[in-house]
């Protein structure tokens, strides 16, 4: 029903072949807009239905997507205000266009913006941790560096991949001093330690932190020691479901990434286990950083709602 | 002057070819020993200088070992004790022989008789966390289980040197059944976790004890959760040193064990840092399990006393 | 000047024939629809002030209750709005009657939906310990039952009157195992426990919430060990006064409910407390789950703004 | 351009004969009131452009102020609605005179109206704890006072200048009994204290207070003997730029306030740090007292938005 | 072999008709004079033989009892320090009956000695929190009240049995002021209570101190609040076999105690706990007062040793 | 009866012209030596009768000092060991003469031997923070500059008496750089401060150090932020009475030390309060440096056993 363009958004994110938080947020927001672009009527409730059909169909491609739903309620919500105080089929179409576009060009902004709003919070001369390879983390550090600052970074390896590997060739290049350390050395170096700067995978409804496995005894570990923890967080990392009760599953994934196929195979008795997130609870983060600003965790529906307009208790804007 | 016998433990301790705090301890004690029956007097006041002045040689073999001096602080504290009552040489010298006997026997069984101990504090049914590759950790496990307990255990890798891959293949061995996780995941696990058992390295006058590198954040993750830390201590694994005010150096270890040689070179402005050890404070530790009995990490000096008879502020016996 | 079924309101609510949080408050709505229809004029100014006498007039029913003041708010904060932008009285009207429906019905479902929600949060084994008999703890119970997960419930008895006896037999009776013990005993039990479920009286402004005596000490014993406490709490739960700076008055209820009369007479020069209620901080609380949705409980007045629509520092809309 | 009066404000502010946080926010919400009168167009947009330069104008004169941008975003944000909404510039001037006059109002009384509301806090018989020279503190304890409620007050002294002799004084002539201490003993009079009662110079994003230096040390003493630290705050005092990532820079003061300059130069090789303020952190105020209600740090932005209607990650309304 | 007398203390204890940790202890001491008195012999190891004999049937009559072994070990130190000393089965003799006495006296002047050592530590004025119907408690705020001191006492009711009031009923009798309350408003009523004093029932190697379910949470809500927790304990308390890693096993009592016959039948499906005590970990104990004088409970080890000459890690001296 | 250099010593106590706790202990050492050299007896029992004599001449003349019962302690265990030995009159004398002298060698070596077993602690690079003007703390200071180490000190000033200014004088003239701050900045200053070193006044039997005002406020920062806290105390400030269950008495000084006579008169209705010292609690101090060893606070009394000779419970030796 709706244009080929629309249906290869919902084929690739199916499939996999469009990958990562942010560009299927991206995607899924232009789809929406050509799928608005597409609905033949002069109807106000003919068009919202068509339009609530094509969100629900771009909602059934990734079930536990974080980022999904919340491109599509950001488009959805200011055409449904506009459906609600009135507005005709050509104006509510013009609404998800610019929505659409915003939200793009505000979600492809995001890291950087992270970046500068983050730095602010770096001072000249201090020493950060950081765990795994953040985007959002690098960006903040890479700013700060940009802005003149003299910054020493110490990187956990991140077992069981390596990112921190990564972490640290990237800003090194950037010629920030950096220092490899194993993740169970964070402790032992934190007395060194000014911030600890870190990303997220996905922020729950009472301010808690998903983010890579690791995260939540760094974090610990830091507020032991009374080292504030910041986190970066583009807005539409907010889970939704969180909201309504869900708690966040936590992928397992394969052992070959702890141990070799073949020591899985001498010792077959043993199990191993892989977790790919934890979760850091509130009270372990001083600031969420997010494109829109700074925040607590604790307060981070009001973020979120002032982003998104979904109310509390309302059904999602495409039932 | 003394026998041959006596100067290849000088040798071997100095060139490393005798390794480990039990062995170490135990040839020392062996060696005094050897020098005691060897010097010719009879006069005890002489006898006590040839024994002080072998007691002060093997301290040098290794100035930095933690076991070495206790053993020579249980001999010669006996010694000293019967020279002060006015003993003849040939009494102090069956002192000498019997007390070098007791504590090698006592050091030979102290592994054991910490698992025998330890054993009590395990439960039917417990999962119990551990790290690294303790030799006294592994013998409490493996005496509960011995006793039919029903037990699970979790044992992190423990980077850089995966000894914890050792510890999985030895207790899945015995029949006990293990899951293997990356370091950084303890804190994930922990809420499933009712004890954690470790060893020690070294104990500190202020009952701090040092051990592999992320044993302090793991009993950090273990206190947050209110799970007891047990830690399997041989009693000559307290530092003397610290009670005079000496903190325990750190050893750092070589690069190469966290980072291949290639990633260094091609990250040469990459700095990596190894320490081997970390420090715990006693505010995370339940129990010290030493072969004497359980003990509070902040009563340690008291059972140090009683088993070696060194004095605070006294000088050391070989002095 | 109103209908007798308005009157019989405010009659039943002073003589507290209508109790209980949830009854009053759609009673209270119900009877400000009732006044709302009744008043005969077509000048908006004029409706609006007799809209206003009758809401004063069942706020002077019962000073201190929490829910009626929020009935009032959210049917007359959407009168107040639609009159603002110039509205007739029929408008009005019409707003006022689907408000108080609205609100009734959403009141009706409130504990339901809270169950929905909560059993969200509690996983297939969970060994929950919840406290006294509420019946929005009982719901997130009995929801989590109902979608097949296997749960264990740990009753603490609530004495003095206990309670928790009456929690354990509908709980047992509708197949959940459950166990119950005293109260003194819940820091006891705590390490077996996965999460601790209660209900609350009242939720202040900072996120304190008001229940049972001894909710307070049973969730420092479940933060102390890392364990989640969730409160189920209807949104009109929120006390209004202590955004102005009010503190929440605890109730102080006979001794007789502790020691009998004869007791008492024996023993005269004892004297005998019996609050009935205690204040849990907000930093012992993990979610409160309202039929709106999870909110932390430090933005709490996010939430209740957003249902109730109640401006900070503004007046009462009776006034 | 804009009149004399206006000119004025910016000079008066330049040249800090304007000052205080309270004095200032109001004669900037005046300037852009009389600003806003004298711009001679029907144009809507061309009146916005006018009133955004005098509102940039304004901002200049005191870059590091956190009043001065709070008065003015009061006000254009709400004339920026009404632009949005289709007003003439008739309506607009309206919105702002009448805007400028809540604000100014607002301002003038809100010292009072938190003293109101904070007294609700302050219970007969509690013994009070305050630092330094706070009007709200003072306006809360006088408040209380007058309320016929028995308070005692303890005063810290405040060095380096003493001002809490000032509140000693100003609080005994209101006939409250007063106690004065030095700094350094508010932990060792901590199990005498009921509530820790202090002002703000400002509030961060993250909830964080800052104020007198000495305020963080005795909210620490007051958490940790379970002490509630009640905050009293006018809404002007948030500070927009920690929104956006910055940290608040705090002012060192000149030497000679610790020590004489006789000393000074007798003990050259001495050096003395004097800092004004320093950072309480959220967990340890419970609320936070505003002229608009009571809060929990952790959602202080909910407020501030609700008063000054500024959206987050907005650009600042003059830009 | 030994006297009539000797067996009778034999079979009272296994009987259960000695019962209470003191008198079992005075018995078991003065069994071991009798016995030693009836030992016919002149050959010191013989003797030492019979001795061992006679104290190892005591020690079987009640395996789990604490201050039964710790009397045993009081006397048959001293027996064995002499024997070694080369003394007369005369000196030994004497020896054992003065000790023996000595132990006897000491035990029956204990509580009153704790009562006066415990005094010194309350002060005019204090409010006093005390939980259950513990001896040493009492005879604490019996001797403080008797020195002229103001004292209020708040006692929890302690469920299942309700000791607290017969606690009220004896404390009120002497004329201080009492307050009864549930258990479970321990911490509502904390912020006035200045110290917590309790008894023990078994205190542990570590410093852990045993006692009456509720101790441990009530001990929690004190720490909360930084209010002392002081434990009023005789030294024959001392577990001993934790020293040798057991665990003190927690005493199952009757269902009825908590809920009635009727009660169960009706509600079979319900399972009721009744654990007798919980134990209290050494942080949340500021000092143990017993008849030696005040310890911290990490040190606990170091008094008992200094009372029964128990060296860490001997065998006991009976084998 | 005793020669007129014992009365001296007497009378100078008395009227204080003797005074320091070191003076006063070695004073008190010497006293007893010249009344034990006088005594006129070959009889031991009358021996030891005399002395006790002299001993409890000595406890009288100053019954709140700390350090003159422990000088008196450390001398006449020896003696009364040696007379349950059965020695003569005349070794016993030797006795008295050589332990008197002992202890006065120890004490006046003491604060010395402190600061170099204190200095091991302190790390080159360090940033170390010291209130008031505490000789051992000056002397571990003084020796880790003296042995080449890089350290910094910030000084608070310590009101009312700012003796931290003579510390700032002190430390400046060694050439070792100080800061001097207010005492309530000491919780800004923490993160950049790497150990909190102070002195003790008296240190009571659970470990509680008591010291300056402040010096509780300070540990309690340093304890949050991690910074270790190392007290230095002669081992004769331990506190005898406390080990009998004695609360230490904190003076309260003339309130002229906090504001002026003048300010006082027209403030008549202000009350001052200026306590002299506060208790810190064992759980914020890391070690206690003696001149005898390190010691953990809570080990304190086995360290004070060790040597003073005392036993728990025992009658003072004097009575």
């Amino acid at each position: 029903m709706f244009p080929k363009e629309f249906d290869d958004v919902v084929k690739g994110i199916r499939s996999m072949r469009i990958r990562g938080a942010g560009l299927i947020a991206r995607k899924v927001a232009e789809a929406l807009k050509i799928a608005s672009e597409s609905i033949e009527t002069t109807e106000p409730t003919l068009y919202m239905e068509s339009l609530k059909k094509a969100a629900k169909k771009l909602v059934g491609t990734r079930p536990t997507a974080v980022s999904l739903p919340n491109a599509l309620r950001y488009v959805l919500y200011r055409a449904k205000r506009r459906y609600e105080a009135g507005a005709s089929v050509e104006e509510m179409k013009e609404t998800v266009t610019s929505a659409a576009e915003e939200f793009i060009e505000s979600s492809l902004n995001a890291v950087k913006r992270i970046g500068e709003i983050g730095a602010g919070r770096i001072e000249d001369g201090d020493v950060v941790l950081t765990h795994c390879n953040s985007q959002t983390a690098i960006e903040i550090l890479r700013h700060a560096h940009s802005e003149g600052k003299t910054i020493n970074v110490f990187i956990t390896e991140t077992r069981p991949r390596y990112q921190g590997r990564l972490t640290a060739e990237v800003l090194s290049k950037e010629g920030i001093p950096t220092t490899l350390v194993v993740d169970s050395a964070a402790r032992y170096f934190m007395p060194r330690i000014d911030k600890v700067v870190v990303g997220a995978d996905a922020v729950a409804a009472n301010g808690a932190v998903v983010n890579k496995i690791g995260t939540s005894i760094i974090a610990l570990a830091a507020h032991e020691a009374r080292v504030n923890v910041i986190v970066g967080a583009e807005t539409y990392k907010f889970s939704p479901k969180t909201l309504l009760g869900a708690l966040i599953e936590i992928e397992e994934r394969p052992t070959e990434e702890v141990v070799s196929r073949k020591w899985l195979t001498t010792n077959r008795k043993v199990s191993v286990q892989n977790p790919a997130f934890d979760v850091t609870p509130p009270e372990y983060i001083d600031t969420i950083i997010t494109e829109a600003g700074v925040v607590s965790p604790y307060s981070i529906m009001f973020l979120v709602k002032d982003r998104f307009g979904w109310a509390y208790g309302e059904e999602e804007p495409w039932e």
